[in-house]
């Protein structure tokens, strides 16, 4: 045991607000992160009141832990930390977090999610070892679901995690008979896969989309400019797009990739962790077939076509036995629309 | 100014638990009253406690409100009704119900809808000519969208109400690329589907379902056996349907209609009031391009097809423009499903 001062233990109210702010400041953040994790950092003082709230800052940067221990100063002595993941342990480009909450005579710490990194891992085991009373598991729920959830996903199975997003009409379709979409779901629905987009390491669309739409894939803010975070495009298949496209512009790298497996494109995103996969109907077919979707987002607006394209094509499904399941994460309303996040059921 | 007594006036809390009661009361003899609408009505004493709960017997029986005074016996004397319906003043098979509340020397009534049924109107009238405290419009939005919603649609229309059911994968699919089915939604969807139609005065399908999936379409209790009350099933198409098709069977009467008029099925149904459309797509295609689908409850099961047929099919859409567009009314989880209710725009 080292000479960890033992504080008076804090519980209930104060540590699930206190979960709370950690968990908006990780979400805060996200997207800005990448490589590293999107965590939330909340120091409380002895007393149980908060003294620092941290997130952490883009690559180089300090970690969550460390910018709130700096927010929280002599304050942090005897208190508690709160933390979305595990404190790491490795000597980083920033020292070890675990070393940081040492130093400053934390005596207490709760966190949400253990490391699933080998190198950084072991940070719980270190403060425990110095005396500080440790909590593993504390609103790991929230913290898989929120912010870290696309860096676990790397992290557990060495793929990005993707999201595929689309808009239909109630009777699943993605355009009306003559070709138009524009717009099926709602102003509310599009600012915010808009705001979505300025966090996403990665936005992909078949060439299909490309010619039939020749869309920006850009991130813009509510007064249209360009969001100062913007997710690489990537367009995927085998066909020329023209030199003209818009989504060959300058407002953000753009990866052309000719290829139709699902694989090809994800191992050329393997820097990436969260990607977004905006379609159209066969790219996201092949996506679900392949089982490369780790969440659907559903927009589903409250019109009617009769006719037109499908939100999916050819998803490898033949007989009703094979659907693809799902199991439903969240229902929203946005504006006149539903949104519904699901994940596979396989889960 | 009759001698109708003056009681404490009731207001509040005690009322708002009335309006509860009646509604409910409403609800659980809907499908049981047709041609007379499914009123319920709550008698509270002097003091504001419940004195006598009533709803409309099936048609030659007493109204909500005789049934509600019968149980409040002298309770009623200078008490409240609470009607979700205005009560009425012609003098039908069961004497006007205005008279009777009257006779009970009830002081104030509060109902929820105005009749629009000329001969039966003027209630309202009756009671304050006799010195009853009256007020119109209590809860009426309740109400209206409630047990008497086909009825009171059917009084302002001529037309019964439409609601067109379907169930569909989130893409929108109505079946697999095979045609296989059974079963996109669950369970608990399945579940209430039969509790519903148990209250209904008419289910219609095209010839293309029965020749499909030979469905029985009568009301199923959770135990296998006929629900006491039996819809009308209504097959709609030119096609000779087979002798032994179970929808001919004789757990419940059949018309056939050899049509493609959407107005023709009304007619044909113009002493009904509350008739569900259980499709198919190019049914439901012909009522919604003729507008005469009054509400839509969409049955949404997490699953995805990516082939097979859509769940509305010709509604009449060429292009975005002209999307048949609806509002919102209600969001609902049923087991894994997502159950919308919606209403047409214009509406
Ligand atoms: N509502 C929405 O959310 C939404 C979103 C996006 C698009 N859309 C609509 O979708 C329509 C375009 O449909 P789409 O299906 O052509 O778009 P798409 O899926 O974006 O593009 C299809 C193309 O993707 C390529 N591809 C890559 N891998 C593939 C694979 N494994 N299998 C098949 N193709 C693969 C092929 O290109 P090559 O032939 O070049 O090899 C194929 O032609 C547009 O009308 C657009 O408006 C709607
Ligand atoms: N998921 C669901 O909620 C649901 C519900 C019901 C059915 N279904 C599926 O739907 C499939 C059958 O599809 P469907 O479209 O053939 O079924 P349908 O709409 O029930 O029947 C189509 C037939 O309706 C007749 N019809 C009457 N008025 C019409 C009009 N104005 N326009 C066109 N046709 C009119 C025609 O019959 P004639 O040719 O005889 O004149 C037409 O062939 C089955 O596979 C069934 O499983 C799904």
């Amino acid at each position: 045991m080292s000479g960890a001062p033992r504080g008076a233990a804090v519980s209930g109210a104060p540590l699930d607000a206190a979960l709370r702010l950690a968990l908006d400041a990780g979400e805060s953040v996200r997207g800005s992160t990448t490589p590293n994790p999107p965590v939330g950092a909340v120091i409380l003082d002895a007393a149980g009141q908060v003294a620092g709230v941290g997130a952490t800052r883009p690559p180089g940067g300090p970690h969550a832990e460390v910018v709130a221990l700096a927010a929280a100063g002599e304050r942090a002595r005897g208190g508690t930390a709160v933390v979305t993941l595990e404190p790491c342990n490795h000597i980083g480009r920033t020292g070890p977090c675990a070393q940081a909450l040492l130093r400053a005579g934390v005596a207490a710490v709760y966190y949400a999610v253990t490391d699933p990194n080998p190198p950084a891992a072991g940070g719980a085991q270190t403060l425990r070892a110095a005396g500080v009373s440790v909590h593993g598991g504390f609103g790991a729920d929230l913290a898989e679901a929120g912010a870290l959830r696309a860096w676990l996903h790397r992290q557990r199975t060495g793929r990005p995690h993707v999201t595929w997003k689309f808009a239909a009409s109630l009777d699943g379709r993605s355009a009306a008979a003559d070709g138009t979409s524009r717009w099926i779901s709602g102003p509310q629905s599009r600012a915010r896969v808009h705001a979505e987009r300025a966090r996403l390491d990665a936005i992909v669309v078949g060439t299909g989309t490309v010619l039939a739409d020749d869309p920006w894939l850009t991130a813009r803010q509510p007064d249209g400019s360009l969001a100062p975070h913007q997710p690489l495009r990537v367009v995927v298949g085998r066909s020329e797009i023209p030199r003209t496209a818009r989504v060959l512009d300058d407002a953000a790298p753009t990866l052309v990739l000719r290829t139709h497996d699902p694989d090809e494109v994800l191992g050329a995103l393997a820097d990436r962790a969260d990607v977004l996969l905006e379609g159209g109907p066969r790219l996201a077919g092949a996506f679900l077939a392949a089982g490369r979707v780790d969440r659907i987002q559903a927009y589903l607006a409250p019109v009617l076509l009769g006719a037109g394209p499908s939100a999916v094509r050819d998803a490898g499904v033949g007989t009703i036995a094979e659907a693809l399941r799902f199991r439903r994460e969240r229902v929203e309303t946005v504006g006149a629309d539903v949104l519904l996040t699901l994940v596979p059921d396989r889960e």
